[in-house]
């Protein structure tokens, strides 16, 4: 390899698809990009594929950091876990005071945590930053949530902003807050996505199973859905999902698939963290609860055979069913955002992350997995009033759900009468219906727990706990 | 206090109502037992409720180690986190190898995984032991779940066994595995608990709401099912609190209690824990995300304003509805208990705890906070086959299932098309619906999954994973 003139004012660790395409996004847009990978060939093949002469592969680590402008920015794209650490043992001996470490990986946000408090301590930024839109979205433009050091952010700011997706001009990146707060909100955006993917495979099923619609009708769907309001990234490539036909067939790759759903965790962690902060997202928590049963095909399939005809067939007229059907979607679609953001509401107060609703809503707009047209709407609430307590409170917002109710109750009250499994859906409405509850009846529950556990209860317009001894005691 | 002469064969730390009762049975049953706390009116009042003369309280740590028989059987009966590692800090130095430590709290079964391997590293033997049956369980017969060495267990076998609750004359307390299998059975045991809790709270939702029974009928209701094949401690505690009226007045205490559910983390943790195994277990999921949600009262009032008017009312024949309710709660019951045994079955491979579920449905019969008339159709199936893949399989359980069905279709359906929450009802059946759906729509998920991240697919009857480019990438 031949020397640097010019030092390199961007550093890439990790040159799998994902590192590489962000690195030609940076070249494209002007950035000097410099790329480690310990397999040689792939710092190669990223020189192979930059059009513009601004980036250089290594796979000298020495070599690498020594080709980066000061303060160095470098960000890491390794798989979460143990590797991290051992990328950040590495490199630190080659680093100096004030440089900037970026982990650009899904880490859980406790190990950002963690990292961030090692780092700081040590003189060096250390930021969690995470990227959504997938290669594509690297190379043409990710939504990027990154957290961590203000000041650091600002040095790598021009950068991040020139290589995010666009939307209406506004670039997909902002400064999300202190410490692990970008990863805590890519793991949220994640969580949402899993509850819509759910969605959409439960509308899925009720088109197929329901109302018996063939692929190319439930492509039709699909394709209309994404010409209206719930435009969205994800039913556009349903769409497209739905017009790809196993090579040298005449039938769709999608029948051949498998029926069990993989997962990478952040859609658990998701839910795990929700219940630690008692911010409830059972949409999400169904969608993640959901994929582990389809795991368990063997059982299915004995399950399948012995419960085999327990419900009515779906009779409905379809054009009207459809209509309904939208409304259902568009609904629960609404109920899963509120859920996500009032996750990230609760986490802003507990950790003191000081988070902005609304530009998180803008930059999911464009280049992230759950873009869709209904962040507008989302974006809008919370500018409009940055304290608002709950999504589905804001009156725009209250509108559009109030319209979509009825259809939303005639179609998840229908397809459970008929015994087709809308779990996603059915979480969406029992979750409004509860939240709508003025009085709930977890009075029941106190008394419950006061009874068998002394657990003590409150009482309506009274200070303090109180216990009673609901019966008389058996005799010592 | 005076020499002892003899020594105690049982010690106890902590002497709360928990721990006085435990050996207040003990004494009961013949056997002296020694208590510690550090607070010697607690010891004196263990002396004063003794009736037989044969309990000690201590309030010197070591002169109360002094006092056992050896091998020495200590169980600590403290809150569980870093209090149970001081109390075997203190401990330990009074301690000789082969003595048996038992945390008879509700520790999580990570930390008692950490405790059991650094006690038996050190020659002691460390017990988990899990304890249901509140107060009134440890006075009169709880129902116990020790997970541990073996051998030791055997030593505290004959005691355990007397206090134990006994149904048809068998003890409410069996060798659970090795390990924190106890711990782990006991937060199962808890899951479980949430769940059917928070059916019984939809009930009264429905009943209250649905059909707008008073009070009396409600408790009525309550009263009948427990009569029946739903006959259970849950139920029958309700019936008592809808019996119970606030002192010095004509009306339930119920109605004064506040409407927000408080939790100790047993459930939260059974639904964190279950995803990591992935275990589905939605309904018990439900109820931890119900409880949350019941904390933001004001939200809620807030939100019952605006969303006030939004479904018909639940237009139905009182008595047969209530005749359809009855299957909907035997149902839901079932698919409660049905994902708790799935989620034993899972842990047990994954941990190798080598766990009975016959025996554990067993010893759940009595003394515990979930026993009911259905445990026995649960140790059948299991004691049937003990190799049953799942609850829901076993040719008993089916009929019961299949026959309870249409109730719990119809009154689902029914009540979400009316706008009553009964989120855990809702999740029971979508679950069921799933678990007996030969092909989920998850192969649309991966299909998703792999467009946008290239995280690959399976193919039916294919070995290996595929990745598909779906559409032509962009050019670069």
């Amino acid at each position: 390899m031949s020397e640097t003139t010019d030092k390199y004012s961007f550093g890439m660790i990790g040159l799998g698809t994902m590192g590489r395409n962000l690195l030609l996004n940076m070249g494209d847009h002007g950035v000097k990009g410099a790329g480690f990978d310990k397999d040689a060939s792939k710092g190669q093949l990223l020189e192979q594929e930059s059009k513009h002469g601004n980036l250089k592969g290594f796979s000298d680590v020495k070599a690498f950091t020594e080709s980066l402008s000061s303060p160095k920015a470098i960000m890491m794209l390794v798989p979460a876990g143990k590797i991290v650490d051992d990328v950040i043992a590495e490199l630190l001996p080659l680093l100096d005071k004030g440089d900037i470490l970026i982990d650009g990986g899904n880490s859980h946000f406790t190990d950002t945590n963690r990292r961030v408090e090692e780092l700081e301590a040590k003189g060096f930024h250390f930021f969690g930053m995470g990227i959504s839109g997938g290669e594509e979205g690297a190379r043409r433009g990710p939504s990027m949530m990154p957290g961590g050091d203000k000041d650091a952010y600002n040095v790598m700011k021009p950068i991040l902003e020139s290589i995010a997706a666009k939307v209406d001009g506004a670039p997909c990146v902002t400064y999300i807050g202190p410490g692990a707060s970008g990863h805590f909100v890519k793991m949220v955006h994640n969580g949402i996505e899993y509850g819509i993917m759910q969605l959409i495979a439960e509308t899925y099923e009720i088109l197929k199973t329901g109302l018996k619609l063939d692929n190319e009708a439930i492509r039709k769907v699909f394709l209309k859905w994404n010409e209206g309001r719930l435009k969205s990234f994800l039913l556009e490539i349903t769409k497209d999902i739905f017009a790809y036909k196993a090579p040298g067939t005449d039938h769709l790759l999608l029948d051949d698939i498998k029926d069990e759903a993989k997962a990478k965790g952040t859609g658990k962690w998701t839910s795990q963290v929700a219940m630690d902060l008692q911010a409830p997202i059972p949409t999400i928590d169904t969608a993640v609860s959901m994929r582990d049963l389809s795991k368990y095909k063997e059982t299915r399939l004995e399950a399948a055979k012995v419960y085999s005809k327990v419900a009515p067939a779906l009779d409905v007229n379809t054009d009207e069913f459809l209509k309904d059907l939208e409304q259902a979607y568009y609904f629960s679609m609404v109920i899963t955002y509120a859920q996500g953001m009032f996750m990230l509401a609760n986490a802003s107060k507990e950790y003191n992350y000081d988070l902005h609703l609304g530009e998180i809503a803008k930059i999911w707009r464009g280049g992230c997995i759950i873009r869709s047209e209904f962040l507008n709407d989302i974006y809008n609430a919370y500018n409009g009033n940055a304290k608002l307590s709950h999504l589905l409170l804001d009156a725009g917002v209250e509108k559009l759900v109030s319209a979509a109710l009825p259809g939303a109750r005639k179609v998840i009250s229908s397809v459970i009468a008929a015994g087709i499994a809308a779990p996603s859906y059915a979480a969406s409405l029992s979750y409004f219906d509860n939240f709508r509850t003025g009085r709930m009846p977890s009075n029941l529950t106190q008394a419950q727990r006061d009874y068998f556990g002394a657990h003590t209860y409150e009482l309506i317009g009274k200070e303090g706990t109180f216990h009673t001894q609901w019966v008389p005691k058996s005799n010592d």
